[in-house]
Parts: structure tokens; sequence; C-alpha cells
């Protein structure tokens, strides 16, 4: 018998870190819940990373996810702003595993790739197909979307993951 | 009257994390320990990011410093590499906040400037300068060398913020 999986998609930033809790029962999808969570840019950088953590954990704690999917961040040229990013993305790692959840990584375009079924498009696009996918979901901003999209792109790949286990196993 | 304040500095990276503790009594520093916490480059991401904040809470507990101080990281030009100090950095950052300590940052060149008198220099010169400063110091690496040299930075710059502090409310 088939276990319902509950995944949590992260999309991380220092400024705002989007989530969503999305429940995978085979091939089907159910939306939970999906959120923002933001650091107040007032504070220094320790106290920030802290928002972030205690934000995320507390929804850990909720909602008691089985797996958790991060997006790989996207490198470009500005290094201030990656070295942000990345002190972002430990944090929202870092909290998953601490849970002793596995976390998976996704490049921006293997979602996109996932959701849309190309590699490239706009915030409007995977907007529309994350509620084509999933009809009941919401979101307060693009970072939720994109949360919301990096937990479907899991579920269709751990699915696959899983086969290909199954088929080497066999 | 004054107190001894327990300093823990660190020098953050995903595969090696130096740290050490100096306790700061007004002028007069003594060293307590330092070491460095490895993370198994065979581990996925988020599970290496587990095991830097196990190392450095397991210290933190242990050592129970007051106040915590983190080098600044240098961002170059390899932005896989800015992204991966980052995000060690963020996990090496959030550990000390968590246990509510006040978290400061100093640039490499301002910790070279207070240990060895000028912005600039070699290893071999800041290990000299820790000797000379501390000298029941002892480091297994170079990490936790610079770890010590960050902690001597924040006892002098903290001295002068606090000075800096009492002239105003005077």
């Amino acid at each position: 018998m088939q276990q319902t999986i509950r995944i949590m998609g992260i999309d991380p930033g220092l400024r705002r870190t989007g989530w969503a809790m999305v429940d995978a029962l085979g091939n089907s999808l159910r939306f939970v819940g999906s959120g923002t969570i933001r650091s107040d840019e007032k504070c220094d950088l320790a106290t920030r990373l802290k928002q972030l953590h205690e934000g995320l954990a507390a929804i850990l704690h909720d909602m008691k996810p089985d797996e958790a999917a991060v997006e790989q961040t996207f490198v470009n040229k500005d290094a201030v702003a990656t070295l942000k990013l990345g002190q972002a993305r430990g944090v929202v790692m870092l909290v998953p595993a601490l849970a002793g959840l596995p976390v998976a990584e996704y490049a921006p375009n293997a979602v996109k790739k996932t959701v849309i079924g190309v590699g490239h498009g706009d915030k409007a696009q995977i907007h529309m197909m994350v509620k084509v996918l999933l009809p009941k979901a919401t979101f307060d901003t693009d970072d939720a979307a994109d949360a919301i999209a990096i937990a479907i792109c899991h579920a269709h790949h751990r699915q696959s993951a899983a086969g290909r286990l199954r088929l080497a196993s066999a």
C-alpha cells in the first residue's frame, strides 16, 4: 500500500523565504499550505538568520513534513548577493536536516521543466501551472509560489528515483 | 569591577571551520582553547551543514562563551566558492545567535590590522603574533589560528566600543 508523503518545498532568501507543504500519494498531489517567512532588514545578519530559523522550525514542528526540497541557488555575477543568498540557504537547508528529514536540491530550470514543461518561463507561467496542477493552492508571494513548484518537482522526481531504485534492486 | 568575558572566535568554512575561546578581563587576555570542526565531503550539503551545526553547538554548550565574533567572508570572483562559504557562514552565525549571544563580524583586514599591526600579512605572521599575544595558545589548523586572531580582534574592538558607549552616556 502506498503511503502519503508530505513534502516541504522551500525557496530560500534572506529577505523572504517561501515555503509550501504538498501531500503526495502516488501520482496524486494535495495542497496543504504555503507562506512566506520574512527577516527584519533592520536587524543584524545573525538575528535575521535566527528569524529565518525560527520561522521554518515552527512550520516544520506544526506540519511535520517527511521530506524537504530546496531550490538550488542561481549563482550570478553579483558576489555580495550570492553570499547573502548562500547564508540564508545554509540556514534553510539546516533546519529540515536537524529535524532528520532528507533534503533534496533542484536547479531552477529542473523545477520549471517539471511544472511548466520547459526549462525557462516567467513567474506568471509558474503561477498558472501551479493553479492547474493544484487548483486549491494559494500563495501570498512569488517565493511561496516557487516553493509550491519546488514541492511539485520533488514529488515527481522522488517517484522516478524510487522507480529506478526498485528496478535496480529487482 | 570588571567581569571576565569569554569570546568565541570563528573562522567559517564548509570543509573546515576553526573556533577559538579567549577570556578577556579588561586588557588582559587568556587562551582557553581552539580547534577545528570538519564536515564529511562524502555527505550531501544538508548533512554537512548539520555536522557543522552539531560541532559548534557542542562547543558552545561545553565552554559557554558570552560573545561571538565571525570573520567576514572574502567575496571573490569564484561564485560557486562564495556560495559554499556563504552556506557554511549562515550556519556558523546562526548557532551562537540561537544561544542568545551577540555575534560581531570583522573583515579579514581588520583582524590582521589588530593582530599583526597592518591590514595584510600571511598565515605565518598571524601564527607568530597569536603566539606573542597568547603564549599558551595552541591550534591544530590555520583555521583555528585564524579563529584565535578573530577572538583577539573582538576583545580589542569591544573594549573601544564600550569606551565609546561610556563616553557617549557620560
